[in-house]
């Protein structure tokens, strides 16, 4: 039986994309060969990766003129380093936000090339809210934040005006909702959330940004030698990158991002609604601040817990354990959940409530 | 028609690899959920990481005590700079060997960090040796070389002594001969050859060259931190790691390294044969320094390339191009690829021998 999969990522990609990409390992568009053994440097690599590039930009509505796309390796930990290597300045300094665990995984690397101003944070509630009312400062090389704390549930719905590059972490919110981009000049993506398997990481850089910083950079950590180098600087996670195609391919048929943006809100207003309603459970974010994409909620009364997991564990739910620093329930609903899974979800926590 | 992949990689891996790989991606284990879909965390594939991690040390018959196999993102000309940012010391000094493309690469990274003595190269033949007769000097924190160039289709059969760590980059030809292993204190190789699709890199360290360099690292370039997480630092490449550990199983089953050694070689027999004896066409490598790997060949009449190409695709020999910086033809004959498609180049290079 087919899952109801809540993984918090990797997670749940389109049916139909699984099924595609499980045909290209097998034999990739009738070549005789496998997706896994073709050259990156063949033609129809080379078209993989040029559509997904372009389809990056287009979905996001950014202009290609203005805007580039990489599809990097390392994932996102790995751009806590590269941002800080090509943006600040030798004895620079950027400006953070702190919202949770990865937007301090970004603040203590940015602190092994220059000084971090950290403009707001939210820790002292666990990191239960997005801080607000902070300035970004003028005097920094650049802004960096978190749109969605997958650890925590919470996710930025405002974004600061700044006069410096924004930078944000969207690793685990992108795709899930129309923003407007240009105010972005640095985005980035862990790809096992909204694009695709892990393995690959989405890059959307500001062309104009580059080239600022004085510092010696190794050529593989260089943004302006990825770019070009088309994505292509050395042999790329092919397969992660195909499927991650698929998935943008299957997002633009469903609409784009407005209308899968609709099916989220759909899918976060029923459990958030159950969530409030159902005496049993109680949500741990500020309602303002609750991500669309994770949903964090506790049992009232942990005595319940063993029954609620068998009853999620007989409907066929996978992936609800909450993280650690939060504990509870986490329930991941990045956009290829269907609200079947949602509606399952909420079934077994009325269940849970006629039976205790 | 299944093609005979010549590909210099990423290039074929075993059939059963590709079935069960194409399985995993639509329902891992019987488990209702795609490997692609997976927790990182989840008890699946941290034994899938775990067990591949251990099978590695195994086939290169390294004491665990001793080594640790990580699985990382970036390819090998991410470990070009990993290796110096992690072993050079500050204003110190490595030595490498110029044995082609790839080597280049690597100096030319190390710089970034230090001082590179070069101490020999075979760049005035266009690479088509393996420099010899040089030593490796004392005071350098680490000597580097690269074991087979894929592009020039030259392997090292020996390697120098030496009191240094000795660094090597076996990206096209780990795991297909034995070599006694433990003359290595780092290893590493882009698995898109022998190992498995691109997407991860495998790195071999021998623990006690660790941790004597006062530069500071970042966190996600640190071997110790990588080593302390158990190579999920961050979310590893799950597929690329998964299917790595399938090619490792099949290399297993067929015997290991000793076994698959004595297949390599006599399709490389069979190849070179063919090449010396065949008067339409001459080899590029000085004999001693062919690679079992990558065959590198030119037609002695260029008038005949048309017709030799179509009898290969008529053949449904693939990905037999010369790379540009030699021209004509390259057979890479990694461990996967049958004696079989030998025997079909083979015939193919008679059949054109009785046409002109």
């Amino acid at each position: 039986m087919k899952k109801h999969n809540y993984s918090a990522g990797p997670c749940i990609l389109a049916q139909e994309v699984f099924e595609k990409a499980a045909q290209a390992v097998l034999d990739y568009n009738n070549s005789g060969l496998s997706i896994l053994e073709i050259s990156h440097r063949s033609k129809d690599f080379v078209a993989i990766i040029e559509q997904a590039r372009a389809l990056v930009l287009e979905l996001l509505k950014l202009d290609p003129k203005e805007y580039t796309a990489l599809f990097l390796s390392g994932g996102a930990s790995h751009q806590f380093m590269m941002v800080p290597y090509n943006l600040m300045q030798t004895s620079g300094k950027a400006a953070y936000l702190d919202s949770g665990t990865w937007a301090n995984g970004a603040i203590k690397e940015a602190a092994f090339f220059g000084e971090t101003v950290v403009v707001g944070s939210s820790k002292d509630q666990n990191y239960n809210y997005i801080p607000k009312g902070y300035t970004v400062p003028e005097a920094v090389d650049y802004f960096h934040c978190t749109s969605n704390n997958t650890i925590y549930g919470t996710q930025m719905k405002e974004f600061p005006a700044a006069k410096v590059p924004v930078v944000c972490d969207m690793s685990s919110d992108i795709f899930s909702r129309v923003l407007d981009f240009s105010k972005f000049d640095l985005i980035y993506a862990g790809a096992q959330k909204n694009l695709g398997p892990a393995g690959t990481t989405l890059v959307v850089i500001k062309n104009r940004i580059l080239g600022k910083s004085t510092r010696a950079i190794p050529s593989i950590l260089d943004y302006e030698k990825q770019i070009k180098a088309q994505s292509m600087y050395n042999t790329p996670a092919v397969f992660a990158i195909y499927t991650s195609l698929l998935t943008l391919q299957w997002l633009k048929k469903q609409g784009g991002i407005a209308a899968i943006e609709k099916i989220n809100n759909q899918k976060a207003e029923l459990l958030y609604h159950e969530i409030d309603r159902n005496p049993l459970f109680e949500g741990t974010v500020r309602p303002e601040d609750r991500s669309t994409m994770n949903a964090t909620f506790l049992l009232r009364n942990m005595a319940h817990a063993p029954i609620f997991e068998a009853l999620c564990e007989a409907a066929g739910i996978s992936g609800i354990k909450g993280h650690r620093s939060v504990g509870g329930y986490r329930a991941s609903m990045y956009n290829a959940l269907p609200i079947a899974s949602v509606l399952v979800l909420v079934a077994v926590m009325q269940e849970l409530e006629s039976k205790v």
